[in-house]
């Protein structure tokens, strides 16, 4: 089944740039897809730290599980992705199939097992084929390069119907440090072709606790609280590699005054790969955005903004362009956190349509319909309970998803 | 937007027998609906004992408050249930209409406030005409039979293609007893358009305290047991009013033996009123049961049975008739309960397709997909852990239930 480009694609790409420590290849190994390509490889500085952050699916995939176990280290030096074949589900065999990359990788790159990570992304149950994916590894090596970020952000896809990319600058000391980050999606959703992952790499110089925790943080910001349709992928996997190469003394305090910047950038480029991820939901031709306030903390207001992001009410109404406020009052109160009915206020697009538990005197629709119209949704609520905020992103539920979803193994 | 029948719906309905203590009537008040009937009235006998379970929604509704502080009191005469306006997120004005409707429906039975039950469902956010609501009481009070049960069903759909209704008899102390139960769905679904509302009428003598334990219990196999699309409803109401009629001895405790046929009959009954409300669920194309054990307990095994029964991505592959066992993996892992991702088994009409963590050897799909065909799906998992089990049902997701949903309102 040929998927159409979303409509909420950009319209131009940035151009990433290098980054010192890091060089990359994209391959078409034929592990499921034809006349694409399916493995990204990275190389890293012997220098380079890591951290991760991983799905809490309990049916966690191998690659995901591996990648865990080698984090411990803190150091990293090759990346090996591939797409079409998720080496989920699949057993004992399935792990001796990552066990088997990870020798080869390390064997080519001259490191440790515990440097190599792994990811895959695709159809769950199937063995990959395992001879395809080690005869990548040499085949990819031959093509490293510092520049093929956009072709690895292809290499990486599955439903996706647009590579999503991303680069910031950020100083550290006064030197300028990069940050690329490339992800795939399409959410937290269709483990059967989707699953997210996301890679950052930066020439900065950080102890590896610092990395875990920046990338923990920032994570929480942005790619948890993007949702397609609520459902959790079995390999999501967010990493990010700080190769060292850069002139700026080492970081290794996330209280360090000098990582202010840094950090503002790293979740400013989470943030941007988030809302693409969101942009590229199944079916979508809706973007959303909910911000929330007046919960109980952060963490309350970010499950009630999920549960209007999730709710296929609201949805599917502003797939119909419809106005629906009565459906955002029942996910606000399925959310199971505390809100007052009596406080509730809702705004779409800017547009106060209920103030104080009932909707506000002489409420007219006409510009809120206007807005529904667009292709970007921006829906406020505050709950009036306290001082938690956050922000959401996700897509409207369409035919598209159910033509996606309901026949795409077949 | 005229909705076809569910193709679920059932063949033929049973003729419910009338029970001694209870009259009830259907009336069409033009709350929004023109040319159907939209108001269920019941007339209880003065020793009628009542038990009831309400949505967890904290945006609940004005009936929802008002039902649940009656029921301390214990004992009902009047149940007043409206269809086309929830009389949700209204405010004080809605408050006043639901106590107007509770004063007028006093008088007119002559007894106290607080015997007189409540419930709307309909569209959330608009206040009911109370008018057209309380012109309503003396004319359904003038129709009052004991036999109206179908035309009762009917007055309270909203976004159902059929009327719900089921009928038990049970023994206590040799004496058969009549159980009868109405109600509405399409599950927890569409608080725009629907609720899910049931009302259980008997003869049996039995003390308030029973009453409630009873529904309590019934509805946690039963009716907390459906999902439609994982929403909760605002007004999601269950009653159960006990006439005392029956010629048996009082039943004041849920541990007299004299209670198992007539508890069993209830569960059963509520379960039947369950399967209908899946069958009916927007769009339904194919009804879903998925049997799950082998949880830590009854609870877990619930809470992972319902991350199955909710998932887009497992609703949308059945809706395909794709046997896509992968997804079921997914929703397992993201339920957050224990599992054993190694002794994880799955079967699909009755064949089983995973065992011990994955595919089982020479598995062949074709009676899997012949399966998938049908209108009655089976899902049985075996998350490997302990022995908690639970039984939920579902529907699947369809394209009508975006037709439905994306262009209600308008």
């Amino acid at each position: 089944m040929a998927l159409l480009v979303s409509p909420l694609a950009p319209a131009s790409f940035p151009k990433l740039p290098a980054i010192k420590g890091v060089r990359i290849a994209s391959h078409a190994a034929g592990i499921r897809y034809q006349g694409r390509s399916d493995v990204f490889l990275a190389e890293l500085a012997p220098s380079t730290t890591v951290g991760g952050v991983f799905t809490k699916s309990l049916t966690a995939g191998a690659p995901v599980e591996y990648c865990k176990a080698h984090l411990k280290r803190g150091h990293a030096r090759v990346l090996v992705v591939n797409s079409g074949n998720s080496n989920t589900f699949t057993g004992r065999k399935g792990t001796s199939v990552v066990a088997a990359t990870v020798k080869a990788a390390a064997k080519a790159f001259g490191c440790e097992p515990h440097e190599v990570f792994v990811s895959s992304t695709g159809v769950i149950g199937e063995l990959p084929p395992i001879d395809k994916v080690l005869a990548a590894i040499p085949d990819a090596q031959a093509k490293l390069s510092e520049d093929a970020w956009m072709e690895a952000a292809e290499a990486i896809m599955t439903t996706d119907t647009f590579p999503k990319i991303a680069t910031r600058t950020a100083k550290i000391d006064g030197v300028a440090v990069r940050l690329n980050g490339i992800c795939k999606g399409s959410g937290m959703i269709a483990p059967d072709m989707a699953t997210m992952l996301a890679y950052v790499f930066t020439d900065a110089l950080l102890s590896t606790p610092v990395v875990q925790a920046l990338l923990a943080m920032g994570v929480n910001k942005s790619l948890n609280c993007v949702t397609i349709d609520g459902d959790t992928s079995t390999s999501d996997t967010a990493l990010m590699f700080a190769t060292g190469q850069s002139s700026h003394r080492l970081v290794s305090s996330t209280s360090d005054p000098r990582l202010r910047d840094f950090a503002e950038k790293l979740d400013d480029l989470l943030i941007d790969l988030s809302k693409q991820l969101a942009k590229d939901g199944e079916g979508a031709s809706k973007f959303v955005e909910i911000k929330l306030k007046g919960a109980t903390n952060d963490k309350a207001a970010r499950n009630i903004a999920m549960s209007i992001a999730n709710s296929p009410l609201v949805k599917t109404a502003i797939a119909g362009e419809d106005a629906n406020w009565g459906r955002i009052v029942m996910a606000v109160g399925k959310a199971g956190e505390r809100a007052n009915r009596d406080k509730l206020s809702i705004a779409i697009g800017g547009v106060v349509i209920t103030k104080n538990g009932e909707p506000v005197e002489n409420y007219d629709e006409t510009p809120v319909l206007t807005h529904m119209k667009g292709r970007e949704i921006l829906i406020e609520v505050d709950v009036g309970i306290a001082l938690g905020k956050a922000t959401v992103w996700t897509c409207d539920l369409t035919h598209g998803y159910i033509d996606i979803n309901g026949s795409y193994r077949t």
